[in-house]
């Protein structure tokens, strides 16, 4: 760990709800720092007291407006808030996020809301592990509710969004948004669609579309139908019934066991994804060794195959242990 | 494999030129196949005959346009060229770049021409691996000269394009492509500069921000210095001085011993890719056993923590062998 504070110290003052040591906590996480395994060792015990709720869609929706409506509503029932606002798109865009957050100023002076802006750092799939890990920071902070926010509307967007235990997905009129929700597979993992700024032209028709596709999709007895609401953020219309939706998906994940499935399924996509995080790393250690600049010049000469060259080369990693 | 025709054949009748068996060879790398260590195995005598050419820029600066003009310029020269199109920004739009194609009708029926669009079929980073693999199956067949063309100018699209002996990078004018291409680390990977559309008012200024960008940057002596060139490609103007701006920099490349360092450094990315996907597959293999289940439903109850079940995951994972 850098800058010397040991984590026991941390760990205790983000537990006091310290943002200071949430933040460098969080920072840790989006490094990839060794220190890691012993953060999480220490938040495990509180692990499954957050309620998770993702919240997605393309950039024009109105995400951080209704993230700043959903968080001043959530604070009026009283516990504690956190938002990851998550850009998986590009490593170069978190400046851009976080000029997007000065909306979200009227929640700056309340100590029961942490609020947190994350990029990939350039890390390529590195989200998929560490979006999880910055959740479990909050919710070992104190947090009732987490809000995963993530920009965009593409496969890595769908990873991270998967991840909470409800899917909020926002639509705009007039932006085609339907369609691209079903190419994306938006259409699975959405729990709640959202047709915000309900109060301009196409409204009606993108509510619609949405209905429609949803009356198509397959689903057994017993099966969660997809709610779909309609809101303008902007003036505060609409977030008590997106709140509501929220809680009766919640209510449904538990009287059926989901919520316990999701958050098994979470667990091993997190533990997937530091597992391949781990062995990345490890690969990339053999890049100062001889080993692989000797295959690769085998392969570039045509002598080996690159097939064969990176069964070779995997015959050399160690796996076992840390 | 599928469909039950057998490598050796396959292979033969793609160096043979015949363009089904081509594409059957890059579906089959698209795919992952488990014959794909076959096909390179019987592809690595000829790596090295082809000059890779990467070709990138934002939409809309007239990189099929371009690429189609190169096509018929290296035609004329008399051998054989090959031509990837890659999206790696999205799973969702092959068709799209199909339907962009279709400029392409020109050269449908020159049999010394092979064109392939490529996805990354929603397999992030896969193209990494893929991209490298279709360029041999290309060389394998008989391509004097693959252009590999890149939608888009992102990280994974620098990726792409690095894979290259000489990378050209297009800009049209007032995208703002300048600023975008900084950003983006297209400084780093570009060696040939095209301001496309240089009719269009705004040339200059792009071309003067290329310049100046270029004069800023580090090199040591000896270094290449990026060429910047104009080009109306829709008039065919200017692609005999980005061919002759090629040739110049492959004279450089084998001067100075790069054209060797490129390709081992080709060859170690492509076989780092293919044991990345290797293991991220044998750890997906884990998904059906019970270890990963057990382990997932001790870290949702807290009683792990997710890097402590990672590494008992991978000290249950073989590595050695295949």
């Amino acid at each position: 760990m850098r800058r010397g504070r040991d984590v026991p110290a941390l760990v205790d003052a983000a537990r006091g709800g310290d943002p200071r040591a949430v933040a460098r906590l969080i920072s840790l996480v989006e490094d990839g720092d060794p220190a890691l395994p012993e953060v999480a060792a220490a938040m495990a015990a509180r692990a499954g007291t957050a309620q998770v709720i993702g919240l997605t869609g393309s950039p024009g929706v109105g995400k951080s407006t209704t993230t700043n409506e959903l968080v001043r509503a959530l604070r009026a029932r009283g516990g504690r808030v956190g938002v990851l606002a998550v850009d998986p798109s590009s490593p170069f865009t978190g400046g851009a996020i976080l000029g997007d957050r000065v909306r979200m100023q009227d929640h700056a002076t309340d100590s029961g809301v942490y609020i947190r802006s994350m990029s990939s750092r350039g890390h390529l799939g590195g989200l998929a592990a560490a979006t999880p890990q910055a959740v479990r920071v909050l919710e070992g902070a104190g947090c009732d509710v987490v809000l995963v926010e993530t920009v965009g509307v593409g496969q890595a967007e769908v990873e991270v969004a998967s991840l909470a235990d409800t899917t909020l997905v926002l639509l705009a009129p007039g932006m085609g948004d339907a369609i691209q929700a079903v190419k994306a597979g938006i259409l699975e993992i959405a729990d709640v669609f959202v047709v915000n700024k309900a109060d301009r032209d196409g409204a009606d028709a993108t509510y619609r579309d949405i209905q429609g596709m949803i009356a198509l999709g397959e689903r057994a007895p017993g099966d969660w139908r997809p709610a779909v609401l309609r809101s303008v953020a902007s003036r505060g219309e609409g977030v008590e019934e997106i709140l509501a939706a929220i809680d009766k998906h919640r209510a449904w994940l538990v009287e059926h066991g989901e919520l316990v499935r999701r958050r098994e399924a979470r667990a091993a996509a997190e533990i997937e994804a530091i597992a391949l995080a781990t062995l990345r790393s490890r690969i990339s250690s053999l890049r100062e060794g001889t080993a692989l600049s000797k295959l690769a010049a085998a392969v570039a000469s045509g002598e080996l195959d690159p097939h064969t060259a990176a069964r070779n080369l995997l015959d050399g990693l160690e796996v076992q242990g840390s």
